[in-house]
Formats: C-alpha cells, sequence, structure tokens
C-alpha cells in the first residue's frame, strides 16, 4: 500500500532534502540528519497522506465530498489534494489554531467549521454537520490510505541514508496520532531494519511514549495548553497503535521551551521555517542525546506552519 | 568543466529542491518556481563553487593554503570546502559584513582578516597579507573553476524543470560579480537553450544589468549602502560578463523593500529562510512581472544567511 501510494504522490509532492549542519552536529554531539518536511507542499508532510486518500477515492465516493478533523497540517494537506481532483472538503478545525492554517485551508478552497476544543466535542459536531454520513470521513491517522501516504517519507528516508552511507540509525519522528511514525516504521522495516523509530512528543502531551511503556493505549489528561499544536492529539490511534508497539523504541518527550529552541536553531543553521510542533523531534536529538541509541540520528521536521508572533518572539528570546 | 565539477560537488552537496506556492503564483501572476539554494551546505550556492575549486587544486597548491575576497557567502563555501580538503584558508572580509557570516566562517576553521570597505582597498591589503604569493588567491566569481561548480545549479534547474514538464521560462539569477548566472547560463545552453537567464540586482547596484545594456562593463558607483550585501559587487567579471552578454536577457533591478518583502514572502509561504541578497531574484519575479517573457519563471534563492535582527525586523514591517 505505501508503494502504490508513493506511485501517486511522489509526480506531484517535494522530494524533500535531508539537510545538516556541522553546528547542530556539535550541540547533539553526534552526526545529525533532518528530514525537512516542512517544505512539503502547504507545509508538512500532511499532503502526503491527504493525496494518498483523496486519490484512492472511486469515483462515487469523489462525487460525495470528504469531511475530516484537523488542527491544521491535515486540514491544509486535505484541502489541497481534494482542490486537485475536484472533490468538496469540509474540515473541522478548533478555533485557536494558529491564523496562518486557518486561512490557508480555506484559501484552498476547503469549508472550515470551527470548534471550541475546549468546551465542545468535534465528534459531536461531526454528527450535526454530517447527520446522514453523506460525507465521506478521512481520519487524520487512523485511516489505511493516510498511514500509507505518510509511509512515503520512510522510502524517501532510506534511499538518502544510502546515499550518504548512514547504515544504522534513530528515527525520530514528531507525533500526534501517530500515523507518520507508524508509516515511516512500517517502511523502514522492509527497507532497512537497521533504523529504530522513535515518537517524539511535547511533555504533558506524551501519550505515545507512556502508551509504549505500559503496552497498553494511554490517552492525555489535556487537549490544550502547548505552543505544539500540530501534534497534541489525545491518544494513539487503534491502527496505528499496534504498529507502534511492534516497531518503535521508546518515546520521547520535550518541553515546549526546548521545541522553541530547536525552531531558532533550525532557522539559524538549516535555513528552515519549522513550527514548534514540527521541531519535537529536532528538540529531543538535540537536548535529549543520552536517550539515543546510535551515532547517527535522522529526525522529521513535520511541519513549519508556525504564526508570526510566535517565531519572531523566540527569535528574540532564544537566538544568538 | 561543469560536469566534471558536478562529479566532484554531487556526493557532498544537497540537492536543493524546486519549491512553489498556489499563494505565490497569484501574486506573480504565473507559475513560479523557487530553487531553494539557501539551504545548499553554508547556506549558499557558494559551497559549490568552493568545493568546486578547491577540490579542482592539485597537491602541492593545497599545501600552499588559499586567500580569498567574500562579504560572507563565498567565504563559508571556501572555508568549508577548505577544512575538509585540509587545506589552511584566508579570507578577507568587509568589517560591516552580517555577523553571522563572519562568525560561520572562523567557526568553519578559516583566517578572517576584516577590513573597511569604505576606506580600504581589500587588494592592498591581499597584498600585505600575501606578499610573495605563497596563498593560491580564488576569486569569488573570476575563476573557472567557481564558474564550474555554479554551474551545477544549472544541470539540477534542467532536470527538474523536465520532471514539472516546464519547457520554457525565464531564469531569474540573484548577481554580484555574475559567477552563479554565468554558470547557469552555460548549463542551460546545453541542456534547455529554450530557457532564458536573467540576473537580478538591488537599485544602484545594477552594474550587469547596466553593463548588459551598454555592451561594455559598467561599474557601480558605491560599493555600500543595502542591505543586500551579497551582490554588492562593484562590476561584472572579465570571465563572466562576455558569458552574461552572450546568452542572457536584460537584467532586473529592485528594491531594498522589495527584497525584504520577497524574503517574508518566502519565509511564509515556502518556509525558507532567504537574506535579503538571496531574495533579489524573487523579488523581481513577484514585483517586476511585465519584465518577464514566459508563462513559468524560475527563481534562485541563492543564499540564507542573515542576521536574524534583520529578519525579525522584516517580519514585524511586512509580514501578515
Amino acid at each position: 500500500m505505501i508503494l502504490a501510494a508513493y506511485d501517486r504522490i511522489a509526480p506531484h509532492s517535494i522530494y524533500t532534502p535531508l539537510l545538516s549542519s556541522p553546528f547542530l552536529d556539535r550541540i547533539a554531539k553526534r552526526r545529525l540528519w533532518v528530514k525537512a518536511e516542512c517544505l512539503q507542499h502547504t507545509g508538512s508532510f500532511k499532503f502526503r497522506g491527504g493525496w494518498s486518500a483523496i486519490s484512492a477515492l472511486k469515483p462515487k465516493d469523489r462525487a460525495r465530498g470528504v469531511i475530516t478533523f484537523s488542527s491544521g497540517n491535515h486540514a491544509q494537506g486535505i484541502a489541497s489534494a481534494a482542490a486537485h481532483h475536484d472533490v468538496s472538503a469540509t474540515i473541522i478545525m478548533p478555533s485557536d489554531s494558529p491564523d496562518v492554517k486557518i486561512k490557508n485551508t480555506k484559501d484552498l478552497g476547503a469549508k472550515v467549521i470551527l470548534y471550541n476544543r475546549k468546551t465542545e466535542d468535534r465528534n459531536l459536531i461531526e454528527t450535526e454537520v454530517n447527520p446522514d454520513k453523506s460525507l465521506l470521513l478521512i481520519k487524520p491517522y487512523d485511516d489505511h490510505n493516510v498511514i500509507a501516504g505518510q509511509g512515503s517519507v520512510g522510502i524517501e528516508i532510506a534511499a538518502q541514508a544510502k546515499t550518504r552511507n548512514i547504515k544504522k540509525a534513530d528515527v525520530l519522528v514528531c507525533s500526534g496520532g501517530g500515523g507518520l511514525a507508524s508509516g515511516i516504521a512500517l517502511s523502514l522495516e522492509q527497507l532497512n531494519p537497521n533504523m529504530l523509530v522513535r515518537t517524539a512528543e511535547p511533555d504533558k502531551f506524551d501519550d505515545i511514549k507512556k502508551s509504549l511503556k505500559s503496552g497498553k493505549i494511554e490517552c492525555n489528561k489535556h487537549t490544550s495548553g502547548s505552543v505544539c499544536d500540530a501534534v497534541l492529539t489525545l491518544c494513539p490511534g487503534d491502527i496505528t497503535f499496534p504498529i507502534l508497539k511492534r516497531l518503535c523504541g521508546a518515546g520521547f518527550s520535550v518541553s515546549d521551551e526546548e521545541a522553541l529552541r530547536a525552531m531558532v536553531l533550525a532557522f539559524e543553521q538549516l535555513r528552515i521555517v519549522v513550527e514548534p510542533g514540527g521541531a519535537v523531534a529536532l528538540a529531543a536529538a538535540l537536548f535529549h542525546g543520552k536517550e539515543l541509541n546510535n551515532e547517527d540520528v535522522i529526525v522529521v521536521a513535520t511541519g513549519g506552519n508556525v504564526d508570526r508572533k510566535i517565531f519572531q518572539n523566540a527569535l528574540i528570546k532564544y537566538g544568538k
């Protein structure tokens, strides 16, 4: 499924570079490689899963239109792919999503419905908006075609590691519901089993880390309260968790401050714009090196849709 | 020479992506493609020319060590390649270069000599530092191996254009002494003669634009006075100008404000960090569309070494 998804995605996606910097290597005290998915269309890897799911729809389902939930990156991925395939898209987004994500999703042609994630239940809103289930629900991570699309990142990582003679590495992946991490893990299981996928999350939103430790699905206590908006999913998914459990090492969690520092270092040393939630894996590699197993570490910078003011303030606070 | 240089460079350089954004297309009113050389090692295309020149040295020349002039991007390119090849490097830099460029050049292991570009002549300083010419001078653009290295950008542009079905385009290149523009023009002359290379410079530092118009080498009146530090070279080179004259269309010039606006749009829409001098080609494509000939325009974002405060201030002033 991943190879088939990649055949559909590759002609339309960016083959994102694997970046490095001697200055980041010094901080990490190892060889550090950054897969820059913030450069992907719509500013995150979610373009891949969105394209995979929409392009796999049968003609009669395309005519129905789709609906989904998202804090903004899956939203833009679905909106972009839906527009290209002439499918109508309705997206339920939390009202405290970054402005840039809400605006871009609308500008890509999707219908956006906002809800308050502290007081409202997005599942109930979906029932209200879509009472007869005429719109097809594409879940942001617990969907086989979405996971297969995200897995295409793993195909590229395996190829790029080979040309750089990286035989063995920890592969750190920013994780919300675990769609990207499980997709990459499935790819690398086949293409390079010496790579160990490990999830990275914000402190207090480390549901996957806790679940991997206990061996069963654990959920977060809160749904908001971190600057890393992209990865505040409540629990790992029913499809993703068994994959993560079978294939991944122990998870990481980092503070908001570490994520913001990593974001500023990516600006200074790699010249890429990463959002806080897209920088948690880089933060883990830079600041939690003692928990790593290998001399090489590959991190996925998953997204770059950051509000200007958050970025400015981080530059002022943490820039050199 | 370009193909031979690329064979030496490619195993060590980043194959930089060709990015695009539907939102930038709307502003430009055409299909706009950005070759993101700001993601190259050392943060600019100058890594390629530096690597090409240093890797071409004979063993006895490597033992001599090299010297060069640069406001900072060629400096880092030479410093990085020299360190890798175990060659000592001395770089003469203007004291008003961005701090980030001076610091990185030193951190890469080069010896840096600062001079005041308003009152001192860098050629005289070179004579003082290198009286017996024991250090080999590698000029920043008027050097065959440097131009051949920069030409490798053209090889990648031709390949990337082909996969995106771009048959014909204006190719806009930020230009100081014209090393990159002439290298790309030579590549595309062979690989796709329907591509028209055109230089982009800051207003008042448009020596190439004026020279292309008059047909003979014209120089700028000033050596400083623009935020676009990377492209304030006084005159086109003796080697580069005849190539530009034979192969390029009319040049562009843009205001500092347009360059800064383009830098902010690249942050918002492409999630890349571009320095002002590296954004002049993007500014020309976005704001001088009437001067373009083709429906497709490819711009090279040449560098991303920008001082944090200049970036912050531009975000505040021009960000959405």
